[in-house]
C-alpha cells in the first residue's frame, strides 16, 4: 500500500496527500477501476512505441500519421513533446506530417542535440521531399533556443523554414499580459 | 492509450488534461515508473482487504491496529472514512482502537444507518468492554450528523460518547475563520 502511493505521488502534478487520496478511491473501485487501470498500464507499455520516422506514440510503426497519405508529405511540423503534437492535432488545423523532438534543448537536464536527434531530422528533411519546416517549439528560452538551432543546421538544405506566430492569445485581455508578450505582440503588429 | 486516458481521469482530482500528462509522463517512464505502478495496483487489489471488526484495509483480518495488544482495547474512535484513521495515526495521539464507517449518513448518496454499519457499531460496542466512544466524524453538516445518529443509538447503553472539539485550528488567524467556526469557538469558549 505505501509502495502504491510512493509510486503514485511521482506521477506529475500529483504529491503525497493526492496519491494517497487516489490509492484510497482505487481501494473502494476494485473491479471498477483499481484492475482496470493496471490492466490498462500493462497494455500501453507494451502494445505502444515510438514511430520510426517521426517520435509519435503508436501502436504501429510507421505511425498513423506518417502512413496516412491524405496528409502533405511535404510539410513537416517540429514539436518539442507528443503533448504539442495532440493539442495541434486536436485543433485540427494541420495536414502535414510531424516530428518530435522528445524535449527541447537543455544544459541542465543535459539534453544536447545529440539526445534530440536533430541529426535525423536534418537527414529526414534532406532525403525527402519536404519544403517546408515549420518550428513549432514552445515560447521558452529554451523552446527558443532549439527553433534557432535547427534553423542554424537547416539553413543548407536553403528549405523554407517558418516558426509559429507569437503574440497575443485570442481572448486576451491586454491588462493580463505579461509584458513580454505584449512587447512581441506590439513588435510583431501586422498592417490592416 | 484513449482507454488509460480515460481511466486516469476518473481519478479523484484528476481532468482529462492531468490525465493525458501522466499517461504521457508514464509512457517515458515505462520501466521505472508505469510496469511498477501496473503491478503495484494489482497486488494491493489481491492483498488488502477490509479488517472483520475495525473496517481499517490492511493485508490481514483483523488488522494490525485491532490486534495490538498495547493500544487500549476500551476507547474506540469512530471515523467516516480511512483517510481519517490514516490522519489520527500519523498525528500518533491516539492509542485505542478504530471503528471506520465508510461515509456519513447522505440522502443524496443513498448511505443510511445499514450502508455504514451502525448496527454492527452498536453490537461491537455491546458485546466487547469499551467505556468510551469517540465520535470523530467530519465537521460538515453529513459528519454532524452521523454523530448525532450514533449517540443516540448508543444512548442506552449508557457508555461515555465524546466528540472531537471544535474551535479555532492552531496557527489560524482569526481574520481568515469563516462565521461559523467563530461562533462555534466563542460559545464553546473555556475558563483559563
Amino acid at each position: 500500500m505505501e509502495k502504491l502511493i510512493q509510486i503514485l505521488s511521482r506521477l506529475p502534478g500529483l504529491g503525497h496527500r493526492s496519491a494517497r487520496r487516489i490509492a484510497l478511491y482505487l481501494l473502494r473501485h476494485r473491479e471498477g477501476l483499481m484492475l482496470p487501470l493496471a490492466d490498462a498500464l500493462r497494455q500501453v507499455a507494451q502494445d505502444i512505441r515510438a514511430c520510426e520516422f517521426c517520435g509519435n506514440f503508436d501502436m504501429i510503426s510507421p505511425c498513423q500519421i506518417c502512413t496516412d497519405t491524405r496528409r502533405e508529405e511535404g510539410t513537416l511540423c517540429v514539436v518539442e513533446d507528443l503533448a504539442d503534437l495532440w493539442a495541434i492535432e486536436r485543433a485540427n488545423i494541420f495536414r502535414g506530417r510531424y516530428h518530435v523532438l522528445g524535449g527541447a534543448l537543455s544544459a541542465i537536464d543535459g539534453r544536447g542535440p545529440e539526445q534530440l536527434g536533430i541529426g535525423a531530422l536534418v537527414e529526414r528533411v534532406k532525403n525527402n521531399a519536404i519544403h517546408e519546416v515549420i518550428l513549432a517549439t514552445n515560447a521558452t528560452v529554451e523552446g527558443q533556443a532549439t527553433a534557432h538551432y535547427i534553423t542554424d543546421a537547416l539553413s543548407m538544405t536553403g528549405i523554407k523554414i517558418s516558426r509559429l506566430a507569437f503574440g497575443i492569445p485570442i481572448g486576451g485581455e491586454l491588462d493580463y499580459l505579461d509584458d513580454g508578450t505584449l512587447a512581441t505582440a506590439l513588435a510583431a503588429r501586422q498592417a490592416v
